[in-house]
């Protein structure tokens, strides 16, 4: 993640570069657009995320999983809940590792948000943020969610956007 | 670039995993389709990719540099030459570092076509692949002009794609 961040504390605390970050939220935006909501699979198994991500699946049609996610879903045509997407989003690749090793076997991008922590392999789109914090995540599915139906032609622009950044946050 | 090296053979070749390459191309594809023709900037220092670059410029209308790029195009609206773009995308970072560097500057994201060798930093999107000779580029920007204009809708589907394979290689 070295090249996210903008200097790091003498206390030992790395701070992202807020410029990359927004770049980067465009550029997933933009990504996740040129599919079609079922198409989308979103997980979060860290617990401060998934008010976030069910609001952006409420919203999108996008498929979430919040919590733990079923081994092979995405791999075994077998199982009862297989689902066939064609790109997945994770909020934290070490949690999540699962999902992205499944997802790399069945060969879909993945965009993971990263903090300064993470590893980078196998992510094709890393989006640079604090992934750890419910406001944190709650604004970044926010701003996702808007841009997307923006882009998906969903809203016509920003105004017609009624959910608050409450919705994404508070339990 | 170690996460898309199949192997590395016993004389220290390092082999792409094809898997990655194709699912990359078509990463890049959706990318650059959510910008239209004149937002975006192809940059190819090394000459092997310069029918290649001009091609898929020609065709779907993106600017283009083939050979040397003239520093602060991106970042100086005095220069005559100023241009503002909103993606670049790259042959090679390594010869064609200062496009890189501009976009860093203007905060625009950068795609990349890289080699095993390649360093991989301020890299938005990495498209794993030979960028050195001229049929290798020629064909990753035969597939990336054909998938670009399919889904803008400039071409309903591939049989409507007429150029050939040889309009991007031979000279």
């Amino acid at each position: 993640m070295d090249q996210f961040i903008y200097k790091t504390r003498p206390d030992g605390l790395s701070v992202l570069n807020l410029q990359k970050i927004d770049e980067r939220i465009g550029i997933a935006a933009n990504l996740l657009a040129q599919y079609s909501p079922e198409e989308i699979l979103v997980v979060s198994r860290r617990e401060n995320g998934w008010k976030a991500v069910r609001q952006f699946g409420k919203l999108t049609g996008a498929k979430v999983f919040a919590g733990r996610y079923p081994p092979g879903i995405l791999t075994n045509p077998q199982l009862e809940n297989f689902i066939e997407v064609k790109i997945i989003l994770v909020t934290d690749s070490w949690p999540d590792r699962n999902a992205i090793k499944d997802a790399l076997q069945v060969g879909i991008p993945v965009i993971a948000l990263c903090d300064t922590n993470n590893q980078t392999n196998n992510i094709d789109l890393v989006v640079p943020c604090n992934n750890k914090g419910k406001k944190s995540l709650g604004l970044i599915f926010y701003i996702l969610t808007r841009e997307y139906m923006k882009k998906r032609g969903l809203i016509k622009d920003e105004k017609e956007f009624k959910p608050s950044l409450d919705d994404f946050t508070e339990e």
